[in-house]
């Protein structure tokens, strides 16, 4: 998704995709070295259905393979013009840090338990959407757009990177299990601290917060007693749609932002299509 | 010794070393992480006489800290002048690419049985040397010294890290108890593969060969021993003589590349000076 985001921001200003093939490659390269360090913190078994690297060979090498991956997506990132040097990597550091940061506060959260709506949200725009804004500032930056414009393109890229994690929470609970590719309410059975649990945990008053505080704290709950009594709570206090609200919202910033980029409308029917599928999936 | 490095080759061409500044912070930084990382993966407890990271705080954290460390380290190094952005960054990728390449095979050997002494000297100019190379030819660049003069500095560096580290080799074994901060023989009581011992085994034949072997086999030897054995054969051998002369080689070939470097006598001297220095040392 990341590097093609950096190539139809590239190709949105009519720039030559072939010039920002090596920055999306960077891009994508980026990702995968975050992953495969997230999965070591996370101590995950399996990544896209297969042993991850450190489960593979060993947590060492999972480490010094990250790291010399991070220095790669550099290598890749600094095949630009000479003029687009400074700006590109400034973007990218900024990018970088920001994810890093993103996943050390998501981690700090498990330990928290107060955690607000808002500082949930700025968590989830440092850990997965400023990678999108940063993809596609960067490719429309080499495909010739003036700075303002390559702005309005971070922002359609953060925007929709936020409403597509509020997706994901809501997906977890109200998602089809026959086209959800993972198990329906897995979040509420690992507590996990979504959307959902927070808004809910902010808006629930009285026995409803009483009965939410005892799901969130019984380790030894049957799992699908669990799932079905923290859905329950959701329903009573209308979490879904104010989930689905809050996912809307974003995406129509995201899709204002790229409205207001002055390109010919057809130019950017490919983004927006790109966008709407993106968040209208069901796995 | 790293950033001063920097400054000390910026200076050589008498260019501002407030302008090496940043990037000679950036040498430190990048090495700092790789010292985060690989205590992470030696287990290590102890740095510097305090606790690791990951000890102090979690591995997660260590690992996280890490590469926002070399995230922060392009950012330093980027703190350069526009002509010199990209000569900088890929000497920087290069050195950074080495150093855990060195570090990787540094963990191999562990593994292997025959290491040789060119493999070793190849890890150890990955590992430890490029590093020194890169930060003298980055405060050259800074500097204002050309490419050649640039390239005789990389050369400086590289060729006095590898005389440091055989020079660390042989300081375990025959350092001076009471200047040498370490325990002596730790490497001879951790099977350490290092420029001794891999030379010993090059050069051992019958009776000597058996008996490095037996003691380099036994896990559960007396360590003082074990130590006093070891070092009776690297004497039988002449050890000692052939790692100093292969030390002095280097150190050689360092002074050399000085030397042609065309600026004034007078201004090499600290260089030579801190070179000497390092080299001297017991400790």
């Amino acid at each position: 998704m990341r590097p093609v985001l950096t190539l139809l921001a590239c190709d949105l200003f009519n720039g030559s995709i072939l010039k920002a093939l090596n920055p999306a490659i960077g891009i994508e390269m980026f990702h995968n070295f975050t992953l495969m360090h997230d999965d070591i913190m996370d101590k995950a078994p399996l990544r896209r259905g297969k042993p991850t690297v450190h489960e593979q060979w060993n947590e060492s090498s999972a480490i010094l393979s990250g790291d010399m991956m991070l220095i790669e997506a550099y290598k890749l990132m600094m095949d630009v013009d000479e003029k687009l040097l400074r700006p590109v990597l400034e973007i990218f550091n900024e990018t970088a840090k920001g994810v890093c940061e993103g996943q050390q506060i998501d981690m700090n959260f498990e330990q928290l338990e107060g955690v607000s709506v808002s500082e949930y949200k700025e968590m989830i725009r440092l850990k997965t959407a400023v990678l999108l804004g940063g993809s596609m500032k960067i490719g429309a930056l080499i495909g010739g757009a003036a700075p303002d414009h390559a702005d309005l393109l971070y922002g359609f890229g953060v925007n929709l990177g936020i409403a597509f994690q509020l997706q994901d929470d809501i997906l977890d609970v109200y998602g089809d299990p026959d086209k959800f590719g993972k198990q329906v309410g897995g979040d509420i059975r690992a507590n996990k601290k979504t959307f959902l649990l927070i808004q809910a945990l902010e808006t629930a008053e009285g026995l409803d917060k009483e009965e939410l505080n005892y799901w969130v704290n019984q380790e030894n709950a049957d799992p699908e007693t669990k799932v079905n009594a923290v859905t329950t709570i959701y329903s009573r206090l209308g979490i879904r749609s104010l989930a689905e609200e809050e996912m809307n919202n974003y995406a129509e910033k995201a899709l204002q932002a790229l409205e207001s980029v002055p390109v010919d409308i057809e130019k950017k029917e490919r983004l927006r299509g790109f966008a709407e599928q993106l968040l209208v999936r069901e796995n």
